[in-house]
């Protein structure tokens, strides 16, 4: 065994000891952000106690970055190497919290159900512990702090487009997720969480009297031709084992019974796993567009807004995580299991496109609790060991760029 | 000639004089009526002040008749003989008026934009002419002043419902149009305007996330497929040569785009020339509502209400009633046109259900006028020459049923 | 009374005592072409009977007139005067005949199920009485006997475009129909029978196996698309109180049930009253051809061919040729009535396009029927006793043109 | 290493060994059944070949087994042990051969143009050494020849329905296909194949007359919004990570286009990876059939035949046979590889549904050959040397059932 091996097995077991010695202030740093939770792109105060917490480190950060309040800490280790970025979220959703812990919600109508406090708690912790080791580090670590995940156009795209990433070997992630069980550690490669497009079509057409349909040209009718015509994208253009959904969720033809309307207003969902089925419907939707609008001689306005892309674990690295959790010393990071994919989507998927990475899963699942409420429910809740385990895995996989596993 | 004869070509004579040498008063009356609209099922006023201006005169007056201000006037003639009614509406429209005349609408908002101002204006003067002439008058004579025509269910159905018309052999109606000339009385015998129903369709799925329609009931697609479907009723289930009309004018499926709707609620409008195509497109529409709740397994809830039937005037009354006019003697009463069915609905179909009778159209182009203002528009206005000629040809309908011209 | 009157009066008496005469003849006529009916295009020993017919008679008789065996027969009065045409159409339908007439057809699978045996018997009969008139005749009378009015394109527009219409003031047709009795006859002013087109559409998409739709294109979706979407041509696009039919006869799509075609075929057939109503559907059908051309990406291919206009009778002349026939003192010509519009088609239709004229039917219901068998039945019959009366209807419109009824 | 286990190499080593020496005798086999190929269920000669193969031999044979000309071989081994099956399927398919093999097809019209050919000549190989070894055997190995297996509802259903695998503890089939490389073994864990299900819909109607729409009910127009609701099934009610395709591959409705007609015809092909879909498909199938009867007032007559079930490799029986084939120390089993799931149906997911196992691919990509065809192809080909690969790899299998790889 070299003295450089020795050296990072003893830094690897100095970073877990630290961690472990800072579970308290973990919890402490989460319920506190729990009670002042902001919504996205309006994290003012969440990213100023960011800020603040690194203040006085010997460390690089960037306030203000991309399209709100994204930070940017890059942590330089004594020794050349690798740059990885890890990134923790921390905006909170527009939900009435209806939970009874005691650091509830003080911004009525303002819920961290969704967990992004924890991800910070752990983030920032973590950051501290390696800020500390870093004359042991051989390479760099950005830390990215990230606004408003839950609202597109999200502040991931533009985090990416601040040339943030340009520098990156690789970039990891997790999400809290009370699916499953404390200790547990979900991984996919590959495609695994939908991509989304929003899209709203405007059909013109023209108003009239409901007696005289002749002398109007009904949009209503047009629209429902749209509806109808559009299901087989999914049923017949699709390839039939990839994922694709295509949702009108408003169809804005409210109006008088006896009046024929002048327009209408659709809006629609679009889910897939890959890029080349989001490019496939896209295609479909506007071919269909201009079919409809000759078909029934209206005046079509389309607005496609591909938002979220789908999000891709780089297999090799998902491989080299789960290997590495898998052979993890701590007694608290139980098993790591294959999960399925998601419909559900998040804009960690833009880093990834960026550069490859992962982004797991990390259990946290309330303990003696029967009846679970998952993610953005009002009274969604986390088991709170989970901040570590999420701390200590993102650790493993960090030490392993510094020869630790080597 | 018998002596019978010519006392009643010498009534119709003084019936004809004394509409003419009042021509002034029905002015003055349409004015102060145009001035002071009220909304169908409001017209308390204008009530009260046709109630006062049969104060005091020989005969039988009934107030709040039906379901709102209806007033039924009973002229008794002296000698025994037929018993024919003759309506004029009284209400207005929510409408602001837009014109220039001086004696413009002083309530906001409500306007007398389709002419029953001066349906009532020469109604009344006719009724005191004709209580003038009691004495001559073989038979009885029922004004029926009516409310709410405008708006569903409007007056007449109740005012026929309260036994009104039981005794009635024969019953005419009057509505003054712009699309004729003055002088010019347009007739059409049988079907003449169109029935209309009003039906409301609650389709109930199951709401969800717009990304897993198998977990939802998506009611849009449903909705869509009923809006496509009943399109048949029209062009497959009608025979070709009759009319018929299915609007859907209101879709209100409006929700967000990544969610699937839980209901949406279609509104619509059916017409028709004859009560037979009323009833199959309202069997049609039925099955086809449970077809749909099968097809799509949702819950559909419809609410199908017929409200006005289509006018039919009684064919060998029209034919009666156009010769009459055409041989009247009135030089203003310049010709009598056959005019197209016409897809808007009235509700002196109802009368016209309970006892035969016609309703025609007088003409009252406003003169030197280019573009003529329709009924129901902010600038509608009439030739008020027109309101003699209502009060003459009625009074020649009329005349004909009290010995004058056998 | 002039003299000219009381010779056109005479003239008139003396052809129908002459027609009156020859009924057994007509009679004869209409058995033997009854025995011998030929398909349309396929009509020569008929044309050559009819020819025959005329041989040795003083009239210029032209031969294959149009695109057929069209006999065109002139007769020149001996003074100047307006010229009229008459139109009797000659060919059978392939109908197997199911009546036990003892003339019946001997040529099996053709039928003379819609009268045109009788219609030429008749006018054969009255020709030659004209002929016979000759010198007390004031101006020309055309004599067109058709062949193909049963199978588009039709005898009629060839005729009309040889120019045997172009000398035309005048021209009248007429059919025998069991839905009046005998003695009466039904007439229709304006617009009277539908006009019809047909139509073939060609959806080519992309075959390939059932089990794979996205490496395919599926025409058998587009096609269903198509069919729904042009109902609301009927149903949204068309004035109400107008008649309009698109009815898809054929939509061939037979295949494999696990192989996704390459192309469809459907046909369709169009009905209306007007000209414009066909402009209307044309431009419809061919505007959402395009448009599911687009939706669908496939690649149609439309034949659109209107065949026979809608028949239109001359308001004028419709109402003269009525006050004449109810003015007749022929005994057997009972009552003359309006019909309604009837959506079959006729290809004299084509000759009211060119000339104004009235096409009207003759009542010929066979006598103590119960149930009667209409045109283009296997059981369909005549009463005799129309042909004399068909006969003597037309001699008196031509004399009308005499100066008989001035 | 016990004696049990020396001897079970030993016996392998034999078995690999005397498959070799055989492999001339594998590819005569399998030239004439080549050039005498028989279409489904009418194997009559093959499974002649096949008898009369296992003539003298120690084994017990058993013919016309199932619906056809199955025949099942029944070799027992000296000592105890397992019962595996081993099935091999061999009907040819109607298609005209144009390859330029000198033993081409000798039956015009029919070929082995999906390798069962290859199948029953490795298997009547591997068979007899089975039978030469049978002393060193602990176990019993069936070998299921197998008719018809192109053709619903195929020979395996019933072989499965004659009890001839209630005794099995496992049971496996191979397959030949040119898109993988000679030496290269595709696998699949879970359902691998999909299941197909054929469905007949005639919607009865009313005919009648192309102008005449309200008195019929034209079938043609329901069926179209049959085909454009059943859409729905796959793009609405299917899990968007489920495979799930409904083809409609046929929809007779032809007929005259000026007649509407009485009924239509629709055949469909439904396909699935999971019994529960197909169970979801079958049960929205038939609501929406209900419903579109509903809707249009026609009568529907559904047939719905569930053929072959997806194909589902047991995972545990599947992960086994990977690692001994990967393990394998035969140089011409090159590398082992996952494939894709397959939108094609294949019968041997019969045996699947009875007894655990697994189904995998034997490359034969033909040498040299720059385009391949692919199975069911005219010019399909296989490289020969994937018979005895097949046989070996097969072999593999079995002996890891009498204590070889223990």
């Amino acid at each position: 065994m070299s003295q450089q091996v020795k050296e990072a097995i003893e830094t690897k077991k100095q970073l877990m000891e630290l961690l472990a010695s800072r579970e308290d202030e973990m919890i402490a740093i989460r319920r506190h952000l729990h009670e002042n939770p902001e919504l996205s792109f309006k994290e003012e105060k969440t990213a100023q106690y960011i800020a603040d917490f690194y203040k006085g480190k010997d460390v690089d950060v960037q306030t203000n970055v991309g399209n709100g309040y994204g930070i940017v800490v890059t942590i330089k280790g004594d020794r050349p190497g690798k740059t990885i970025g890890l990134r923790a979220d921390f905006d909170a959703l527009p939900i009435h919290e209806e939970t009874d812990v005691p650091f509830k919600s003080k911004n009525d109508g303002v819920m961290h159900a969704c967990g992004h406090d924890g991800h910070t708690a752990y983030m920032l912790i973590l950051a501290d512990c390696l800020i500390q080791l870093k004359s042991s580090i051989a390479g760099t670590i950005k830390i990215i702090h990230q606004h408003a995940e839950e609202t597109p156009p999200g502040g991931a795209k533009s985090i990416v487009e601040s040339g943030a990433l340009d520098d990156l070997d690789q970039v990891f992630g997790t999400h809290l997720t009370p699916a499953l069980p404390t200790g547990t550690i979900g991984y996919r490669s590959g495609y695994a969480m939908a991509g989304r497009t929003y899209f709203k079509l405007v059909i013109q057409g023209k108003g009239g009297h409901g007696s005289a349909p002749h002398q109007s040209n009904d949009p209503i009718v047009a629209g429902a031709h749209f509806v109808t015509a559009i299901q087989t994208i999914v049923s017949r253009r699709l390839n039939p084992f990839e994922m694709g959904v295509v949702t009108i969720g408003s169809f804005d033809g409210k109006g008088s019974f006896n009046v024929i309307k002048d327009n209408i207003e659709i809006e629609g969902d679009v889910r897939y796993m890959k890029t080349e089925t989001q490019q496939l419907i896209e295609q479909e939707i506007r071919r269909m567009t201009s079919g409809i609008e000759l078909e029934f001689n209206v005046q079509c306005e389309l607005t496609y807004t591909a938002d979220y892309p789908p999000l891709y674990n780089d297999p090799e690295t998902t491989e080299k995580v789960v290997s590495i959790l898998r052979n993890s010393e701590e007694k608290d990071i139980l098993s790591v299991v294959e999960i399925s994919m998601n419909p559900a989507s998040e804009d960690f998927s833009y880093y990834l496109e960026k550069v490859p990475g992962t982004f797991f899963n990390i259990g946290c699942k309330p303990k003696g609790v029967e009846k679970v409420y998952m993610n953005h429910h009002p009274k969604f809740d986390i088991d709170e060991a989970a901040l570590l385990i999420s701390a200590k895995s993102v650790a493993e996989v960090v030490c392993s760029y510094y020869g630790i596993n080597e």
